[in-house]
């Protein structure tokens, strides 16, 4: 591997290499008592090492505690889907490390060879990858990003010298010499994405690669520092965190809520009229949003017993089975606590074409999340800002986003839980919590009026339905459900 | 919903359907602590109403234990994989239901009715599935398929009375009528898919679907019967299952690997040339391959300390990070213990164009499992039945298939775990587990022989790799691997 001034004498390496291995292996066990992942995205260009760097760190790390990721060119699933989720999806487990191999930037530096990409859609994707790595950090993962830095002078001797022996030409592509030739456009371009995906939480660091044994050194001990400070940020965030009792940002959104008025008659004969006229208005705008190859996400929220459950059913009922998938969204898994809170709802973010409806949704961040104190404050402050950036994402793409809260009174939520205490088949919804959470109502109406106005855009309105009459709920939400998706169409 | 001869009345409908609710609720509550997933195909002509019993069963039962899915058309992702991919990708998780809304069989038919579908490959597609269910049935999956019957005429009337109403007019559209007209030849087509996929462990129920109430009451009542046979013949299996001492089936692969001479000899000079050689001639093999858009899976097994990890990092140093994961095989998961063993499999093997290399694999399920009792015996006997299915789908999907076993001595073994011991950074490689298994070296042996007897396919063959001398190994298994693609590729 081509001659370079002053390299490392291996026993030196050697020795080095045997006690940061060990360091390494003792992080991992640390790792995997700690709540964050690690993302480790290697770039560069051609013959800075990348390859022998990921097999030297196959060899350091132990493989168990090791996921490697590639980005390529995105496949129909993928563009059928909003763009961040490719992102979403190809993240490592609890307490493990990703390694990312042929990362997001690499792919975009060889298409950018081939100029195949203009350089604002580069910038485009850049503003992307940095506001997905944004979310990462601020949820607590450690994303360390490695550029090694070779001269070209330096490249065309390690690719010569490659070449220069039969045994090893074959190592030498003719994509390796074009890029060699573009060596200063190619670092240009580079330059401008590092810059672009710079941020607090997700720095680049240019590490020198053209002695392997000081650079694969070098590599280990910088993940070994970034690994001890994120333990450090994240011992200190806990230990500010302390619990404060629920406060309004936005008194504008409790009042809103509290001035609902909940008093709506509906008799059974206008409701059976009703409901078949806006259930087909209903199918014919949902068809036609699927038809024109958009996706629809319904998101349900609401009191416990508000009726979330017989809503959905009723709106489904227009809807050719087919099409959609209903999510009911319990308890986050041990899985799920450790990831990020949107990511299980990228997950099942449906593609162009269908349709999911979310009874319970990711807005569980800052309604029981935030009152029992499940999350930390800066967390659930941060929160309603990555929802609209999420819900942005998903409306960005076409996807068409529909919010309700289902609200009823105190009175009537106690009339409907004793109902379901009394019934058999239905004893089965009723626990506790239900009753823990409607003694904290005040701490609730703070929190949702909070959520209403910190969250309530243009494009992703919240519908505020009274529901202490279910048939007028029911009929409500097809009402706006409807009107909702045709002025989608229309734009 | 159509005028019907003698239909159950509303009340008889109520009380039962009550008591019924209460019965399902309870088998959820039973399944989260049974090993075992429900899958629930509902299938049959329109107007037969799907739609409306799924409904119906999502207000029985409890939405937070249930899944719905369907097959559409196969996405580019699924197209790239084998065929069964995309049914292994698609299952409810532990001790839950998987409502099969829009089924495969469903969707068969609408292709059959657009008449878009050769017979011969409706048949192929009805076999595939058929092996998929047995599979799924074998590994204690509980499958329930119904196919919901309706007379051509009640259709008809069905159809009519909708259309009669403007309010329910939207409920019927064309294709309605159009498969109302072809209803013989679907019936037809429907009546040919049901043969070749009623078989043990996946049987089909016709349920008559004129009284929609009778239909409900009865496909509910059918579930719960089937749930209770799968609860007794799983413990049934439970109790007559008794471990054994581990005799050999197959001796001559006990035979084939004890007379595998272990005493080769390589110095580093020769072994440093050779495999720059070879390293080559496996990077222009795998790219060939890769290009010609088709798939590599390897899969390397051998005894502790036979090393594995350096055989794998000497190969995949001559592939670009892009290309290919490594997918080291620990424990399986929660999750994953409950689910079919071959699963976590299916979920990593790599798309067209790309390669994955296991570090141990699904043979697993005739080694550790069969060896320490993690399966019952007839599950390991089978086994080897379906890992060879497994493998031959893959590679008719045109996947080569490399499997590995990498042997080493009884001597050679002890002077590694020694060393790993003595060494700080190897130390974690090492636990009790190691000098266990390491004492049950004789009936280890006979698992691997007959596993190397039972599951070497011309296609699919057994590498037989001494290992005692590790370059030996490393060079062996890039010659064998460089070969077998080459042939591959000349097919």
């Amino acid at each position: 591997m081509g001659k370079t001034k002053l390299r490392m004498p291996k026993r030196t390496y050697q020795v080095r290499a045997t006690r940061l291995r060990e360091q390494l292996v003792q992080l991992q066990v640390e790792l995997k008592h700690v709540p964050f992942k690690v993302l480790l995205i290697l770039a560069g260009p051609e013959g800075a090492g990348r390859g022998n760097l990921l097999n030297t760190l196959a060899e350091w790390l132990d493989p168990r505690g090791v996921e490697t990721f590639s980005y390529h060119a995105p496949t129909d699933e993928e563009l059928a889907h909003p763009h961040q989720w490719r992102f979403w999806r190809s993240l490592p487990g609890i307490g493990r490390i990703g390694l990312y191999a042929g990362s997001w930037y690499t792919e975009t530096l060889r298409e950018e060879a081939r100029s195949t990409r203009a350089l604002g859609h580069i910038v485009e994707e850049a503003e992307r990858i940095r506001d997905f790595e944004k979310q990462l950090a601020d949820g607590g993962t450690l994303i360390v990003k490695i550029w090694l830095q070779i001269s070209q002078e330096a490249q065309g001797r390690r690719l010569r010298t490659l070449r220069a022996d039969p045994a090893t030409a074959w190592r030498v592509s003719d994509e390796d010499w074009h890029h060699h030739r573009i060596y200063q456009r190619l670092a240009e371009t580079a330059r401008l994405i590092r810059e672009k995906t710079d941020r607090p939480g997700a720095r680049w660091t240019i590490i020198d690669s053209e002695d392997e044994r000081a650079r694969d050194l070098e590599v280990g001990r910088f993940l070994l520092t970034q690994f001890r400070q994120q333990q450090r940020r994240m011992a200190r965030l806990v230990r500010a965190a302390r619990p404060r009792r629920v406060e309004s940002l936005r008194p504008s959104g409790l009042r809103r809520l509290q001035t609902l008025p909940l008093d709506q008659d509906l008799t059974e004969k206008d409701y059976d009229s009703l409901r078949e006229k806006w259930l087909g208005r209903l199918n014919r705008a949902v068809r036609a949003t699927l038809e024109s190859g958009r996706s629809i996400v319904f998101a349900f929220e609401g009191w416990d017993a508000a009726g979330k459950g017989g809503v959905i059913r009723r709106l489904t009922s227009a809807i050719d089975p087919r099409d959609y998938r209903v999510i009911p969204v319990a308890k986050p898994t041990a899985e799920e606590k450790h990831a990020h809170y949107l990511w299980r709802f990228w997950r099942d973010i449906p593609r162009n074409g269908r349709m999911v409806v979310f009874d319970r949704s990711w807005y569980g961040r800052v309604l029981v999340e935030r009152i029992e104190g499940f999350c930390r404050e800066d967390e659930w402050q941060r929160a309603y800002a990555e929802i609209n950036e999420f819900e942005q994402q998903l409306s960005a793409h076409g996807t068409v986003v529909l919010k309700y809260w289902l609200h009823v009174s105190h009175a009537e939520q106690l009339r409907r839980f004793r109902e379901r205490e009394a019934t058999p088949h239905k004893r089965h919804k009723m626990n506790h919590e239900d009753w823990r959470n409607r003694r904290q109502r005040g701490a609730y109406e703070i929190a949702v009026g909070d959520m209403l106005a910190l969250t309530d855009k243009e494009r992703t309105p919240w519908h505020l339905v009274p529901a202490d009459n279910k048939r007028y709920a029911r009929l409500e939400v097809l009402r706006s459900a409807s009107r909702q998706l045709e002025a989608a169409l229309e734009q």
